[in-house]
């Protein structure tokens, strides 16, 4: 009744380190910019969903799981020739796990996002009323549509297998399993064109532009391949989880529907993130580390309890005992496994307590749509329906420094302040976070006449920045 | 008795088109500063290296051909997490062929460039006056080399091998043939660290400094991986050869020595490009396609006769009558081949004849450090020593139009010219060469009062050009 998903990219920064990525005193809106900013230009090559079905009479949810691989393969030749960035750590990573690169290379399913796809819709139709226009010899360019590549035939099977399974999936709560094989296939072209001669009678010219129109259409679903899967998801009306899915929503957007705006973002659908849920009352207390390995392992013991899960006939199980590949099927499924045993868990407080709590629970609701923010200290998520939470920042310096400066130096410049903690920004400044409110502006009146760093409050860097922008 | 290379690159364009980056009316100076920031972050990452040999008493060569994968795998947490762009088309073509992209990234070697390996040696150099610094307590950066990756063993070899070959190739001309497996290895990482105990005796501390040193040189040399091959091949002394090679040398010097200068480029080896030798008299009368893989059938029929080449004991053989994969080995081979047959042809036109015509004849040297100019129309070469010729561009006109205008646009405008050529610069501007050059004046005079376009002569384009680079 629920869907889980992951995705994979092909590098997370490719500016700033990740850390400076991810200061810990970014507001929601700054984290949002920075990602954009840097992570856009990385592709996200793999995408794993996993189907969650529950089984009232058996007690037991029935799993299906889906390992994509996408790849910007070009339609033809006025398609769009996507370039995309590699990072160099994130590549080496997925390749000690045994990622398969020469599937997405050579297997991958090219997608389109809206613009694109409008654009060749427009180019069919333009190619249409052409033909139509009983041999009018306008200039044809030199770029447009001439030998489609188009989809191997048994990938073109598995997206149309997975689309439908997706609409049926929320038309008909009782529907059969649909066995869609894993997705793999070797790279094929299709050249036919249809040569229009003039002379045919109306019969067969009709014939023919329909044959034709039926085989662009096809050519099109191709084109769109992947992005229909995608649109399919987000048009199910179906919960929608994630495990720290940021960087995944903004991916997805950004490579399946449009740019990503420049403030924020906004979705007509629900989605949960199970690194929030595990870090909020009441998992909060009971669980130390919110990574989804260690918190699969925490979800298997009291007070939780395992969930009852088995894929469904045809499709291959997991095992969470066993070694696994880090592939974005196996994170989809277990965080699907997180999700369930946490919101069961919710249900144990209820009275009289519930074993079994869907997706949608009432007890589920205050975490739609709010999404886990790495490492940011004092506001657990970015809130995707109004505004976001405003922390009180009182006890934050901003320090600027030169860039030779360690952490030890900054320990040292505050050493009569006791215990403080450091943020960095960049090399030549960071944020120092002071125990006692009280003592912020004593540090800022003694670094006053200060030559080789400047302090001031988190309030007043926060004004600055904001003339800067309006300047 | 000569070396052939060939590179695989992740692209070619991050931004024009490959067209408008190979533009005919390119100086060679315009081309080269075009690759520079249009094709350097992409990755060369498949190197084909065949070495040739010539066996006077057999008549025939003999051949060993390699295929490195190149991969700039982070050698620990302090060094460059490289960033590199992929293009799709590219990556396509390589999918198609059959390219191994799993050997790229799981196994392939690293690399650094001359800065990066001064600074590798400076902070292995720092650690080392650490220790033997007494119990120094200056800080350690957080950033200081902790566990290097190490480089799997039988790569180690393999590198160790091929540097020592090519070292053994210019040093004794009859030389035993070296065994070499061919590039593959699983990836392991090496933990050990030493921890210098204060208290042991002399000797024993000197032994273990000593073992420290040579691990450290070990490690060293795993991180300068690849380079120290192409280090190799550049001392050998040996004439390099490849097929239309700009790009294949920029990438090289870029990647594996220093950042590419702003101007031009300059060798300290000899090069010869059978593109360009095959565009060249006597060939080009005889060769009507110089494409790498037309040139060679060609090479096989009269007046050439196609050479004897062997490979070496324990290296596979390549047979070029059946199709073959687009590795770079195999093209590196067939280049080889190619030089080979149109040496020994310039040879025919001696008297006596010569049946073997070896790299270090005079006959070759007019082809020697002048690389192929793609699209070009009247320079055939970028020269690396001396300065570039001057081509006459007086029958050309430089034109500037709305970004609506087609190729039919301008052969509509300059009907009354009789045969022109059109060069595309971008979608506003183009190179047009009338047939007569006294024409120019006559089709700037006429566009003097036009308001959607504007001729002017190719001399006034480059004067304005420069102009605008002095201020
Ligand atoms: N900088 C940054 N990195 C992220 C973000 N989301 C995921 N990552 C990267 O993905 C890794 C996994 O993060 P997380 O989901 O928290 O833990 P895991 O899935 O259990 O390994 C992190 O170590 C980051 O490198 C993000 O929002 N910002
Ligand atoms: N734009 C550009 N592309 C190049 C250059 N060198 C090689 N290429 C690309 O490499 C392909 C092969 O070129 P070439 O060596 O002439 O022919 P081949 O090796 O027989 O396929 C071309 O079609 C280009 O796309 C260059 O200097 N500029």
């Amino acid at each position: 009744d629920f869907l889980a998903i992951d995705g994979e990219f092909s590098g997370i920064s490719d500016g700033p380190s990740v850390s400076a990525l991810t200061n810990g005193f970014d507001t929601p809106e700054e984290r949002y910019q920075k990602l954009k900013k840097h992570s856009m230009d990385f592709l996200l090559f793999q995408f794993g969903l996993c189907t969650f079905k529950y089984d009232h009479a058996e007690e037991k949810y029935i799993m299906k799981s889906f390992n994509f691989y996408i790849f910007p393969k070009p339609f033809n030749r006025s398609s769009p020739d996507v370039k995309f960035v590699c990072q160099s750590s994130s590549i080496d990573f997925l390749a000690n796990q045994g990622f398969d690169f020469n599937k997405v290379f050579r297997n991958g399913i090219p997608y389109l996002n809206q613009e694109e796809e409008r654009q060749l819709r427009e180019q069919y139709d333009e190619k249409r009323s052409q033909a139509n226009g009983a041999g009018s010899l306008s200039y044809i360019s030199p770029n447009a549509t001439k030998c489609p590549v188009s989809i191997p035939e048994d990938q073109k099977k598995f997206i149309d297998k997975v689309v439908e399974q997706i609409e049926d999936f929320l038309k008909n709560e009782e529907n059969e399993s649909l066995e869609l094989e894993p997705c793999t296939g070797s790279v094929s072209k299709i050249k036919e064109r249809y040569i229009v001669i003039s002379k045919v009678n109306e019969e067969e010219r009709k014939r023919r532009e329909q044959q034709k129109q039926a085989k662009e259409q096809e050519e099109l679903n191709d084109a769109v391949g992947f992005s229909r899967v995608v649109h399919a998801i987000a048009n199910s009306g179906k919960l929608v989880i994630g495990h720290n899915m940021l960087l995944d929503v903004m991916h997805t957007i950004h490579q399946f529907y449009c740019p990503l705006p420049d403030v924020s973002i906004s979705v007509q659908m629900m989605l949960l993130d199970t690194k929030l849920m595990a870090s909020t009352q009441p998992f909060k207390e009971i669980i130390n580390n919110t990574s989804l390995a260690e918190l699969e392992k925490r979800l298997k013991e009291v007070p939780f309890s395992p969930p009852k899960v088995e894929s469904a006939e045809g499709f291959p199980s997991y095992d969470t005992a066993s070694e696994q590949l880090h592939e974005a099927g196996y994170d989809a499924y277990i965080t699907g496994l997180c999700f369930i045993s946490m919101a069961n868990f919710l249900g144990s407080f209820l009275s009289p307590p519930k074993n079994h709590v869907s997706a949608r629970s009432k007890l589920i609701e205050p975490f739609f749509n709010k999404l886990f923010l790495m490492r940011v200290m004092d506001i657990p998520y970015l809130n995707l329906e109004g505004p976001d939470l405003q922390p009180k920042r009182d006890h934050v310096l901003h320090v600027t420094f030169p860039k030779e400066w360690k952490t030890s130096d900054l320990y040292q410049l505050f050493s009569a302040f006791g215990n403080i903690q450091v943020s960095w920004i960049d090399d030549t400044s960071a944020f120092v976070s002071l125990s006692q409110p009280e003592q912020v502006q004593i540090a800022v009146n003694t670094s006053r006449y200060a030559e080789s760093y400047r302090i001031q409050t988190y309030a007043e860097y926060v004004e600055k920045k904001h003339e800067e922008k309006q300047a």
